[in-house]
């Protein structure tokens, strides 16, 4: 971990200081490309401006013991079901990923069902946490494991030639991890930060919202301890992001972070590392009340707002052709003087 | 005209009911790609559930001879140096092009100086504007000419293969004239429509919103006389644009609209057929206050949302991935059946 943390440092201020400069002199009224001036030079302060291409989502998934409390409608051999999905290209960030040109990376982390037969990369930890209600989800060691299996694809990756990583994860129940450790961090209550997933009635939201109460109060982990705040509520795919969201920001890319879940592992990742979040994006804000806690935790304003709540990557994938946008308009556009054109007397 | 508008009929009720039965059957929670769901309900309304590929985005140049009102900071012959630009491929929408895999058309409709030697469209109408403070900026052949180089560009367009339209434009003062026309079909005040455009300080603000109130009661024009707005008020590229949002329904194929020049066009053409709008997609929601009044009054919820101000199409081909992301997402996703997924016991 301490290796992991060593190799990640702030922005480039000098960088950033260029770009917004330089975002002054392109032949359009100053300010007139709105967040996506800032984007482009929160980019540069990463990396440069290099457009981040290509790019990969990566799916993170998981299984998690506090579905047996009854926290979503879905079985929990969805998880695995979907796996075989999105090996199959059948799911939605598929069709997505297609359409944007990012490739697709299916992680097993953690299902609790074999899913061995399905080409993916295994990298199961366990097969699902612990239930959070009842005791701690994941051991140290645990945890540990899956935040490395997390840092070291983010690593392969980028040696692999990626130069912008999304994050995506699969989970039955994992809003409810989510909730746990979102609370956790920002120090909101249960019912700010607990949603209907991806879809429950009155009651079991008002059961689900009990849950994390109940778990936050057993658990009782402050907000400077991110790593017992994953031993207490997992997920292994939230480790994972977490070693993710670190991995990228060792190799200064670009993260675009998906819902709920990257933003409660970027939170984790925050608390590893305040230098984490200057490599994040938020792709898009999720119908999920959680996320936009999360976000306002992490100062990041999310690039979609349609009311997504899916998970996958979806949000995250929807919001990289904009990222590329930023980057290339501040790379490509002419200057006033390149163009020869006169500026505004006043803007 | 009424050749062109005999061309139009509304959205495919029957291929709309078939995509929203298909929605529910997809793997995925329903509801859960929010806004793309209606979204590529509504494309399929259009065209079938056909990705919108490939695109073009058509940019109407033109001036305005309010601008020696004084209403806009920049020269008049930046609307000529842009154009310069846009050929040489340094202007914000060529970088966004460019990433998003977009065709750049650019249609010399108006402008005041001459552009005889650049690489683009000429239809010039007429070099300019009349001051629409004085008089009508346009007599009504200008009018019909003009929104003829829309419609029959639109036809020729789709004739040689593209599947989706975007809306461009480019020239100063052209929020003046937007503001004039957004007022006039929704009975909003001038204060209530007249923004800073491209960037003006509060007494160039307060100046602009009193000549757009002294227009509306100069030619007093009812919301049922589009045609009659236009010669009211121009300009030539919003008459343009008229033509080719009704070109593209005619031809039934999605037109995104741009910002506020095209949410005004898209109220003239709205006018002259109810069944237009069926085929407009909102591309963003521009900061320039009367934007939001004309996405009202069409019905449309702006895909993009990121403060930007600069039109040329910029918000439109920002939008266009996520526009072919919710095709895509119809028309290639597996469904619960197809992928032997058990669905929720309830969603």
């Amino acid at each position: 971990m301490e290796e992991y943390l060593a190799r990640i440092g702030p922005a480039d201020e000098a960088a950033m200081a260029a770009a917004t400069q330089r975002q002054q002199s392109l032949t359009k009224p100053a300010g007139s490309l709105g967040v996506l001036e800032d984007l482009s030079v929160r980019v540069a302060g990463m990396t440069g401006a290099v457009v981040p291409s290509p790019a990969v989502v990566t799916v993170f998934a998981a299984d998690h013991g506090v579905h047996a409390q009854g926290v979503s409608p879905w079985p929990q051999e969805v998880t695995a079901a979907m796996l075989a999905n999105f090996a199959a290209g059948g799911a939605a960030v598929n069709a997505f990923a297609t359409n944007n040109r990012v490739d697709v990376r299916v992680v097993d982390v953690g299902v609790a069902s074999d899913v061995d037969q399905l080409d993916i990369v295994h990298a199961k930890v366990r097969p699902g946490t612990r239930d959070l209600s009842v005791g701690p989800a994941l051991t140290d060691d645990e945890v540990l494991a899956a935040v490395a299996v997390g840092f070291e694809l983010a690593d392969k990756l980028v040696l692999d030639g990626y130069r912008c990583l999304l994050t995506g994860d699969m989970g039955i129940a994992n809003t409810t991890a989510s909730a746990a450790l979102i609370a956790t961090f920002t120090g909101a209550t249960a019912d700010q930060v607990t949603g209907r997933g991806t879809g429950i009635d009155d009651a079991t939201l008002a059961h689900k919202t009990a849950v994390v109460e109940a778990a936050l109060v057993l658990h009782e982990v402050p907000a400077t301890e991110p790593l017992k705040a994953l031993a207490a509520y997992g997920g292994l795919e939230h480790a994972a992001l977490a070693g993710y969201i670190l991995g990228a920001a060792a190799n200064k890319v670009p993260v675009i972070l998906d819902g709920v879940i990257a933003g409660a592992a970027a939170l984790v990742a925050q608390a590893l590392h305040p230098s984490a979040v200057d490599y994040c994006v938020a792709g898009h804000r999720s119908a999920e009340p959680g996320h936009a806690v999360a976000l306002k935790a992490l100062g990041l304003q999310p690039l979609v707002d349609l009311d997504l709540r899916l998970g996958e990557g979806t949000g995250a994938v929807l919001a990289y052709p904009i990222l590329c946008c930023a980057v290339r308009a501040l790379a490509e556009m002419a200057t006033f003087e390149s163009a020869g054109i006169a500026a505004g007397e006043e803007a």
